[in-house]
């Protein structure tokens, strides 16, 4: 083997692997090209015109490392959120900041709570620092917060992760059921209140930032990459008390945010303008998705996000090969991953083209896989 | 206090820190404005022409994440360098890959071997996965390769650390002596051999990449933030054997790359022409930058890099007093961190008007400190 012998055992034993396959992979592997690129829950909207003149303009200064400290993105998330400049730690997109949170509390054996289907880059992160995952399953596609603070309690668990809204269901629970939750959690467990789709989501649904800022145990994840369309920038933020985002200065990688995605980043959050619009443009899209899904016999999930989990009424594999199917006729989408999530297909929403293109597929591939 | 409580040992043992201060924190702190900002071994060249061009052309792409496999840079460093995709890994520049290889190797006490003085980023993550880190002094400021070689041995290190050419003191080893070198470490022991600057290096100071690449031991760190002037965007890649390729899938963040960066990235590879005619630059410069140290009665050491450290003649105080008087006139430049090399201050090159500032405010430092 070509492999350098000493690894530690906790690297040794994890597999080479990734979370999903992206769509490029799917291009190259199976020899077809994707037209509608709606799976991955990126904005097909894009980003402001506001973002991208940012970025254009900050080319320029790409020679240079970014500010380690990313104050002027911490100033104006601070000033956004009302908060102080010290309850905001910036990262590689929510992805990184969930590696860096696994890091700071999972140690072999550690358990860790979340939902049986949910977000499988924090299973990753998990798994990479040997944590032993504890889940519950979803009831009623929603992720069930009885049996997760069961799980905590249970298991003495310092770590439990939970997305509002949802991925991969888009389901969501109201903020006072949020609050509830998270008051209820024992002070010795840290919630990462995933909550990189509430800005499609209800207002009624996204907690009031003051509602939760004094608490230790928990974070709130935002990004820059669902709602403002910059996915491929990696621009994450962490919501927490000014202890926790001091623990990020433990181990994070100081240099290691891209100075233009930044600048995208800080024009996108001046932008909240092209923000209203592109939500509605959003919710239109999730309408025109559902109703693509009804003719075909499917039903569609409630969504609050930027993305239409429909239920296929059968099982994985039925749903693996309508996925498989779209993407003959160059329609990338997703599916969850274990059952019964599984008998439903993911679709991301996008410009009218895009969806055309689905809408024209799917009773195609309905019909030849019977 | 407002962190949470359940911290893992080794986090909660970390302090919160940053190995190097930005120059945008010094400004921030002292009140002052970076005028000539050559501090950082940035490339105040920039990158080429077609390279802002290509990413000025990618921002409209930011909506959709990175490949989450690297294909095609992989594929056009793999035909650059004459080896296979597989043995190509990329990363957030240099420093991402270093905290990915410390975290697959370094388990709390694990001795690592470096160099007294060497790279604080390296430092930074072997102490965050809680490594011993022993090291050599310089001799003749160079890093000491018998003394490495033999620590390795006493100690029976998993891992060591090795730049070349060398940051923070620019000298250098020929690649003779670096084959030599890796050749008679025990397998046992992984070699980073850090070539950040190997662009600007004497072709004698580089091995050909056929000399080590069938070692399971080595991996060489290459990075597009110095010769090639994208620092901010953050790539950087390890050329080593496939199943160490591999062992960085088992932890890296998969869709952790910045889709404008990696475009930028293709887009400097293929501009040879650029990079050869900024290396020129770079050249001059260094050649600048020592003739104004001279004229000052200050000794400029040789360099293989893109920057020159200075021998002051006196301790770290009088260093520090350089360093931090240049500020008041507006030039950001850094020394090394321990005696006895903080004798010295590093100067990156930069583009005329910016060595034009340091050349007018050296003597007036040195004259006001005495």
């Amino acid at each position: 083997m070509s492999a350098f012998s000493r690894l530690t055992p906790l690297a040794a034993s994890l597999p080479s692997t990734v979370p999903f396959v992206g769509p490029e992979a799917i291009e190259r592997n199976r020899g077809l090209k994707v037209e509608a690129r709606i799976g991955a829950n990126e904005s097909g909207f894009g980003p402001a015109p506001s973002v991208l003149l940012a970025m254009r303009d900050a080319a320029a200064e790409t020679w240079m490392y970014s500010d380690p400290e990313n104050y002027e993105l911490k100033e104006a998330l601070a000033i956004h959120h009302g908060v102080a400049r010290g309850n905001i730690a910036i990262g590689s997109g929510i992805d990184g900041l969930l590696g860096e949170i696994a890091r700071l509390i999972v140690e072999p054996g550690t358990p860790v709570v979340t939902s049986f289907g949910g977000y499988p880059t924090f299973n990753y992160h998990v798994n990479g620092f040997g944590g032993k995952l504890v889940t519950t399953p979803y009831v009623d596609d929603h992720e069930d917060l009885d049996g997760l603070l069961d799980l905590v309690i249970r298991e003495n668990a310092p770590l439990v992760y939970f997305a509002n809204p949802d991925n991969p269901m888009g389901s969501w629970w109201e903020a006072s059921e949020v609050v509830a939750f998270a008051r209820a959690l024992p002070e010795t467990c840290l919630l990462i209140l995933d909550e990189a789709y509430c800005e499609t989501a209800p207002a009624s649904a996204v907690p009031a930032i003051d509602a939760l800022i004094g608490q230790p145990n928990i974070l709130r994840m935002r990004t820059f990459s669902k709602a403002y369309g910059l996915a491929g920038a990696r621009v994450g933020y962490a919501i927490g008390t000014l202890g926790n985002v001091e623990a990020f200065d433990k181990i994070r990688d100081h240099f290691g945010m891209a100075r233009i995605s930044v600048a995208g980043a800080l024009a996108a959050l001046k932008d909240q303008g092209y923000l209203h619009e592109v939500v509605g443009k959003i919710s239109d899209a999730r309408e025109r998705i559902s109703a693509i899904a009804r003719n075909s016999g499917l039903s569609p999930l409630p969504s609050a996000t930027n993305f239409v989990t429909i239920d296929c009424h059968r099982d994985g594999a039925y749903a693996r090969a309508i996925v498989d199917g779209l993407m003959e006729h160059g329609v990338f989408i997703r599916m969850p991953g274990v059952a019964p999530l599984n008998r439903c297909i993911r679709v991301s929403v996008g410009p009218n083209d895009k969806l055309d293109l689905f809408e024209q597929a799917l009773p195609k591939v309905l019909k030849a896989i019977g």
